[in-house]
């Protein structure tokens, strides 16, 4: 019986702290994640987003924080090796920033992955991307 | 005394899998839902959140993902019936996308329902459509 | 033992309401929270972000909704004391509208809190800010 009910306590205590766990629920976490959209083909908004990611990086430490910036539609452009960012791209993998190109832009650009920054991945697709990192608590940032 | 513990338990699982079967904890959702939004007064943005849909939809299967285009603001003007993605509105219209005209920028603008092009549907706010969405666990994307 | 059982029952109990009461999970929370994001200098979608503000508001009523607007980058321009929407932004901290200005991009901009409008507050980083919004289960919009 005692067993039992000690087994029982467990199993409490794990509902209790599954659910206070929740990204959303607690602040406690020890990684922060963040996906950054970059749609447009604006060196501007290139800027920002880098921008933005170096300083999520300051502020919360390079090693709490993964950040992957996802390239889809007029956007891609961002990522190809004769980007305007191509310098601070290269900077921002160095610095552990995940740069995605979503394959099927790349496919209506006819973008190949040699035209790409070295470093950069990619991905099926972009907005499936982003969509798959908030549903894994990601934070979604649209610069 | 045993059918307490037993009716502890039942307890204990209910919460365990509430926990378990949130959206953002697991990726075995067989049903995918995502809010675009649809807020410049620019082609070139509803012809990539028209694509933004179609490509969600060729990735996950139509059957699997749920699709809510809500055009609120100077975006308003994509879901008129003179808008220049109008054939393409009927086509996302086909593919089950569901298209949300904002109520409170139809009048601001004196737009009616009839103006609108036929089959979309008329939400009391766009931003608030997009909030509740969100609140509901549906991913955002802001092409 | 059935004081054990007893305490057992409440932890379930309050495992369960954790777990039903999260703003994803259930419509009945009475509060609800929103943060917008403006970075971008254009007083086009300054006015958007206070326009979707007053609608929030209007449609849940002033007192079951906290908006903060949050301004970085290019859009630190809007809370400026000399911004073209200041009589506004003044109706909104009237309204109990929380606009936040990024520190960080206050020093890049060479802007200090003298030059904002009286009632901004100053946030250290417009990005992190917008981030655990998020993660605290506040609705994200980019305006």
């Amino acid at each position: 019986m005692k067993q039992l009910v000690t087994a029982l306590m467990v199993g409490v205590f794990a509902a209790l702290s599954g659910c206070a766990s929740a990204p959303w629920a607690s602040g406690k976490t020890t990684m922060s994640h963040a996906v950054l959209q970059v749609s447009d083909n604006d060196p501007h908004k290139w800027n920002l987003a880098l921008n933005n990611a170096e300083n999520m990086q300051e502020a919360l430490g390079k090693d709490n924080i993964q950040i992957e910036i996802v390239a889809y539609g007029p956007g891609l452009n961002m990522l190809k090796a004769d980007s305007k960012v191509a310098p601070r791209l290269n900077a921002a993998l160095d610095a552990n920033v995940e740069l995605a190109a979503c394959a099927t832009t790349m496919r209506k650009m006819k973008v190949t992955k040699a035209d790409l920054v070295g470093g950069a991945t990619v991905v099926p697709g972009g907005v499936i991307e982003i969509m798959k990192r908030q549903s894994e608590g990601w934070a979604y940032i649209r610069p």
